[in-house]
């Protein structure tokens, strides 16, 4: 089974190295008919690229999107879609001394344990840069919910960025795309900023959770008992770099809560079931029940910082390290447009498969 | 692709519903020349098995586990193992109210949502009854394990019931095994009994967090980008029914350290590798680092409680509902060898997916 | 990926040895609401089973299905169906010779080598009894295909018995279910039943070439570029024991062709396209046409026969071996009804998967 | 599932139109330090490219491959390597004709009746171009292979040309090379030649069978029951454009053959079993036996034809068309690069799938 893939019916592959010539997505399943162009792919890549703000990573390129295949005259053909983005900016300079130590907290170790060989510059395959073709191919995704389900909306932001959380009294949606962080809230937004400017001068860095909704998502998506909703958002997010956790819902915090709060009751409303809750963060037993759909994340800090740590080399001697170069000094920021598309590849893959398993047809209530 | 399978190369298959005449796992992918009968699988069973003490549901079955083939003469053979459990305590009877009422919490509303008809009898196909299929795949995983890397130990415990948590300083290894809720901490398990039979006397329930670990697993397990060991990890645990989040290593509480504090750093031990801490919980990259593997995953509270909840039935009228019958106040427990077994299955399955990729070879330190 | 599985939406996993307890299919991707029960799927197994005529093994088994799950109140649930044959007359005795020395023409040898353990009791998991779980599957299929799009018919019979061929103008439908080689033409019946038995009586055996045929299947089925409907049906076919080749419409004899004669030339009709010939098998570039489909295998001779052969044995020493025990002369003779099977099992599958893919609207034309 | 890709494993992706701006393929799961370089795959491609004589379309494209990801300092990292080749030229107005016009024998009509739109452009994604992807991808194969067990030969060749076969008395296996046809028979080289040319100026085509051989290949690759080596080759041949039959070893003929003809007697030789004949084709229960594997596909003739046929357009009205542009009168004969790749990726796939399953190791035997 191919393990640089994602998704069941729409499939997408992902290729290629943060230093190599080019990297990309290869989605195949897109449905035909799609309205697409490149256009409205680089919408979404331009809201993760790097070098837009001060908290992100100085590499400065472009990240501009090419469709090679799969599009003829604006529309899908349903043969697979190639989007490739070229490298263009990679100072390899910058890396050489990564090629003997391993930089704690990154996976420079363990590709050299387990393929003997390791595309050391920018951290290869491992590199962040990866998720830059999952937001192509969200962006494609996207593009043909559009047209399968009109008004399907999917919004990321951050919740937390290390010692602060957000106070969820203050919550205005209309606030996430004001302010660098995607954070719903302006005043949080303000104290984050010189929160984090902090760390960033002082050469550490912090972690963040990112919390993804999408709202008009059908009842009926999601199966059982390996393909529940909720499995394949827990897998396409923790297969982010730097992921640790992920919750549905009311996540972690279940564990705490009893069964008469945690059952959300139910009620019957013009258009059909309505909930009094959603501790389910719309899923209940792998189904969606036509609730907002509710995932979460954390994000560890950026390992790449300026403080001196021990490691070892691929001799085998004891030595120190500082990770130069262009970071960010909380990968989190840019993670939300990552989970954007996570959420919206997962969304259009189910919507295909119960069409598959189903014809998309409903159990009437009422 | 199939939906009611899991893993890679060792792809067990789930099968049954709750109340039909059995239920089982088939096994596909099982290297040849394992020792394995089906007292080793009744084993892992044993520990799930209902009806143990007063915290568990009071349905007494065997659970007695047949193996009916891919076994000869006490070796397998690398055919498919089916592993068959038959359903004997059904008492179709005790619920006959749930054929028209949803139970909230449960799946009965989007089952039917999604597909127009469900085995209402005991929750069906998302009983909770599905895990003891699970299990006993995962028996047959462990003593494949044995055979393939002798000392690999796997154990889970509960590190949060409702509102109490362990304290991790008085935590003990040896202590897991004495008491109902699998709590290493033997002054814990009392108060916990006490905080739970309270509980089921008032017909409530509660949450748990479970942590699962690994010993002994080699480094260099686990695919980039999507097959990662922890997406694989994430993706079995938040399969399992009522699971609301899963974390690695540091989990959630990532989000909330600095990086200086988050990278793990790395020395040379004689016998390799070493490393200071384990924030990681023994994955960088998704590839394991040849430390302990630690995840961890928290169970909703049961929504089965003896407290009237709205609710609406199929021809959409409002009611109450009390889930009456077996049940248990903290589904959590019996999650505990759940959980072991998934790691048993993805640990294997990425042992003979890392053969296939690599030979199993490493890159050398040193 | 699971190698004892077959179909990528309707997903089938066949398990169990010839000599164990008992061997079924475990059907993954049924859509829900399909009217079936163990009387339906008998009825396809009984045309295969054994020991009806003297040209069929005379193994008397009453290969009775048993539905053991995804079936509530006459209905398909949508979730996994478990169909198990439970293995009754076993003669393990017969089988005994076979322990130490490797059948020419068999898996004896290639099994020995793979895995280094084999169950050798009547061929263990290569035994010709593993086509009972899939015609099992194929009746589910056909109960499937009768609900989605009424009409479908699915034919095999055999076009060639060794020495014999069928005469094509004398080709007579309604001859196939009246004579125990499936062939359509009654006189040609009665000189194979000749032949045959003069094979049998000698101890030697003789291969076959099923043709099966589909009727009614809309246009539109069938994936770009590894997922054709040919494919599969090249896939699925190869798969049965003893099948050499496959073949679509004009088959090895496209090779003899020129370009004018080839290419099915294409007319309008009252309800659609039409062709003035059907070269292509109903495909073309792996999408049907909404002709008849038309594939073809070739079985090569049962390899137990009673005439001395020789092999070697587990040791490495040379020896003699005759096959004793209860054959079929002509194996193709009952892998007639396995061929529909597959042949149902694939456009089942495809008719799934296109509603993933386009949900099942179709390009007009006109 | 991804119905683009192919191989387990090994899994090939392939993307692109015949007009687009480029074509490739993504291949995962290739085993780490494989030496490769873009010179090594173009010698395979070469062997494919148009334009080299009178025989093949005059199509005239360097077809020159580029390596954009997982190669790092001339060997592969265990990454996804993709492989581009784009597409220079193109030529839109020699196609426009068949915007409207189905061509009798393509897939213009199927495709357009699955998918309601269609790059029309030289047959878009069902343009034999997409073959080039995978004499890519099995030049890749061929590296890999040449590093796991070195010594594999793969070498295919044709056997008929329309009314012309070759005599196996007359076999030169180091003649393939030296004609356009790849016939191991200089004589019948020059006898073909004259039949085409004949062909081609008449603007008729004609159909080919084309065998492939591999030597070398170890016993005990392919696994039973849906992932046997003559189920994944025949799976992978006929997914060849116009490729309408497969055989193994015997192939049809088997058929034709009694059971004592046809079991390849063993006997022991020096370094272990050895066997009287092939009529198996180097597989046995679908694993592979240590002989040479062979197998073949018969090849339609090409449908472009100079010749007037009749079809309908988009609009339903009847039409005449005459396929004007650039075709090979023969299309086997590129097709014999084709046949080689796909072995070598089905070869390479099983290598590292038994590796996964069984480690690799061998019953013995002696």
């Amino acid at each position: 089974m191919s393990i640089n893939s994602f998704g069941h019916l729409f499939r997408v592959t992902t290729w290629g190295e943060s230093h190599g010539p080019a990297l990309g997505a290869t989605v195949d399943g897109c449905p035909p008919g799609v309205e697409v162009d490149e256009a409205m792919i680089q919408h979404w890549l331009d809201k993760r690229k790097p070098g837009q703000n001060k908290y992100t990573t100085q590499r400065r390129e472009p990240d501009a999107v090419k469709i090679l295949s799969g599009v003829f005259e604006g529309q899908t053909t349903g043969t697979p879609v190639q989007l490739m983005i070229e490298n263009t900016d990679q100072r390899s300079k910058d890396y050489g001394d990564i090629a003997e130590k391993f930089r704690p907290g990154h996976a420079d170790i363990t590709y050299w344990q387990k393929y003997g060989i390791r595309d050391y510059r920018g951290g290869g395959r491992s590199s962040a840069r990866e998720t830059a073709a999952r937001v192509a191919a969200g962006g494609l995704a996207r593009a043909a919910l559009d047209k399968l389900v009109p008004g399907i909306e999917i919004k990321g932001y951050m919740t937390r960025m290390g010692a602060h959380e957000i106070d969820r009294d203050k919550f205005d949606w209309d606030q996430i795309d004001q302010n660098p962080f995607w954070v719903p809230d302006a005043k949080a937004a303000t104290t984050w900023a010189d929160y984090l400017d902090g760390l960033r001068k002082s050469g550490s860095s912090v972690g963040a959770v990112i919390e993804v909704v999408a709202r008009g998502v059908p009842a009926g998506l999601g199966a059982p008992v390996y393909g529940k909703l909720d499995t394949d958002l827990a897998a396409g997010m923790m297969s982010i770099n730097a992921v640790k956790g992920v919750e549905i819902g009311e996540g972690m915090s279940a564990a705490m809560l009893t069964g008469e709060l945690n059952a959300d009751e139910i009620t019957m409303g013009r258009n059909g079931p309505e909930y009094s809750s959603n501790h389910a963060g719309g899923i209940l037993g792998g189904i969606s029940t036509g609730q907002d759909i509710v995932a979460r994340f954390a994000v560890k800090p950026t390992s790449s910082i300026l403080q001196t740590r021990k490691t070892i080399t691929k001799s085998g001697e004891e030595a120190e390290i500082i990770t130069k170069g262009r970071h960010d000094p909380c990968v989190g920021i840019r993670a939300v447009p990552v989970g954007e598309a996570m959420m919206a590849c997962v969304i259009l893959d189910h919507l295909l498969l119960d069409r598959g398993q189903t014809g998309g047809e409903r159990g009437k209530i009422g």
